[in-house]
């Protein structure tokens, strides 16, 4: 099995079908129809090298995030944006939360910092806490947060991220804000540090396309920095043709997407609320703001390979720094494919507390 | 401008037309229609990420190319196989032809190694002597070459190549072998190392889909080694979704088309000896055995420009290192596009020696 979410050639060459998969954190409706035709119409364009500045698609994101043109750089998801942070700066000492997504570790692996935790732990909520300003000292050259943090769903307050910013800009530290999951939260316009970026050359906000438009499989996300020189460096640091022709096409495309995105956050935000309720019922406490949600279950060796065997993959988060057996995360997906998946967990939970 | 060929873009925005594009080297026939199918049906495959593993694709590769799975490792086209490989192997002291491909450099540039040169000069015809044997001593990390090289065109014989390999495996280093162009030669199966893959684990081959299958905006190359070591430490050197949902099923697809590929051969073989009998006529030596010819002007510094204004985009290669103003290099296209390449040189050639 692989080690991230979203394995759904496995489970296809095992059982032979397609799972329901809750693995993965992606808008659950499906490739939005302008984007589809977008690609569609881009087909033929696929004789020519992609523009590697992909100025179109800059343009449209510009107008979009309301920033200047020369605060953006596209990539082939944030995955590739983390392999030219990683590349472009070097980093000698790197500051991450534990758990947190494991990309950022695979990325700077790479350059071979040293790495240093601040651990979010299940008694204060998983929440980042202002002993995390303690932890930004001279020598350390970044520190990676995510909004709200993977795989635990919790949000950082803007007034504690404020001050890293600040204590980051003494430091010299640069901040990496990963905000891939930002468009899926209520409040999301009131945690976005996108506001900050003008004032802020020490910050790199993180943005995809892959997860509130429901295109994973496309790779698409941009970099926001407001530090003209580092935005170069970065280009610098991958490939010019990072960004497909179609990927390009899509992009431009799915930012007119407006009532999609509507669309899935009112759903995810009721159905989060739905899920969470319908969990709390069967004794399980959860965490999550965005769309997904995070849980620990007792006695669970068997229950990923049980909700498999239900059609239904989950994600295992023992892999998580500072987590073991028994975390957990879902998606948040419609209201007819999370009936599905309660009802998977309850004919799998009676399994779970018999083997105890 | 760029510093790449292949601009569509720039020159769009300045004469609102397409041009007739020679300065990229892309097979002149479009997109083949089986792998057009496959990505119009791979559309809503999109919602899903990228299969990481590109399993079937490797699976499809693997007979193709009569290698086992394990030597294969698919990336977004060449270039990222080439950043890949610097942030897995960090080289300190690299081997490059001058003139060759500039992205090798600008994706060593990221480990800031120490670059040695081989001069590839005109008066031997810019080829490869058996004097590159000497520049292979213990220290020397890696050296790169392309069959035949980039921009010259100019082919390394096969014996040559076996020396280079035993030297390699005799001081420890890396021969990283460019074969994105070798499906254009006529003698590709004379040239080509694939076979010598089993026995020579220092030897890594890249091989692309871009420039055979008319498919660059798509990104997907791949690189061929028998060290499984290294392949996966390659793997982990790079984002795990590199390669898009999209470009799996297109390059399942791309092997399917034997006949299209056939027929690419075929144009471009009779059309580059039409093109250089054409170019000989005018009075100007080429060199080139793939899909792109290479020469020098003299008094041409208007001849870019001058081209562009016929519709026509032909690569500076000036940018190159050990080249200097005046050297060109143009794609091989088809019959009616070349006619049109060639009455664009009689309506520029004129000026140039008028302005001389």
């Amino acid at each position: 099995m692989l080690e991230h979410g979203g394995d759904i050639k496995g489970f296809q060459d095992e059982f032979g079908t397609r799972p329901l998969d809750f693995s993965a954190n992606i808008a659950p409706f499906g490739v939005p129809e302008p984007v589809r035709q977008a690609m569609v119409a881009a087909l033929d364009d696929m004789v020519d090298y992609p523009d590697p500045l992909c100025r179109n698609l800059v343009a449209a994101l510009a107008a979009h995030e309301q920033l200047p043109e020369s605060y953006i750089l596209c990539g082939a998801g944030c995955s590739d944006l983390l392999f030219r942070l990683a590349a472009a700066c070097k980093p000698q000492r790197v500051l991450l939360c534990a758990p947190g997504f494991t990309e950022y570790e695979h990325a700077f692996d790479t350059m071979q910092p040293a790495y240093e935790y601040y651990e979010l732990i299940p008694e204060q909520g998983f929440s980042v806490g202002e002993d995390i300003l303690e932890r930004i000292q001279p020598g350390l050259d970044a520190v990676v947060l995510c909004q709200p943090n993977n795989p635990t769903g919790v949000s950082i307050p803007r007034a504690l991220l404020q001050q890293v910013l600040e204590r980051c800009a003494v430091t010299g530290t640069l901040l990496i804000m990963d905000e891939c999951f930002i468009g899926f939260m209520d409040d999301a316009d009131q945690l976005t540090l996108v506001p900050l970026l003008a004032e802020n050359p020490q910050l790199v906000v993180l943005k995809a396309f892959t997860k509130i438009y429901g295109i994973p499989g496309m790779r698409l996300g941009y970099a926001l920095c407001s530090d003209a020189a580092l935005i170069e460096r970065l280009r610098q640091a991958g490939q010019p043709w990072a960004v497909s022709t179609l990927a390009q096409a899509a992009g431009r495309a799915a930012l007119t997407c407006d009532d999609y995105v509507d669309a899935v956050r009112t759903t995810v935000s009721a159905e989060r609320a739905f899920l969470r309720n319908a969990f709390a019922t069967r004794g399980i406490d959860v965490t999550g703001s965005a769309n997904f949600l995070f849980f620990h279950l007792d006695n669970s060796e068997s229950f990923i390979a049980a909700m498999r065997a239900q059609g239904v993959l989950v994600r295992d988060c023992s892999n998580y720094r500072n987590l073991a057996l028994g975390w957990y995360r879902v998606a948040v997906r419609t209201h007819e494919e999370n009936l599905r998946l309660l009802a998977a967990l309850d004919a799998v939970l009676p399994q779970l507390t018999k083997e105890a």
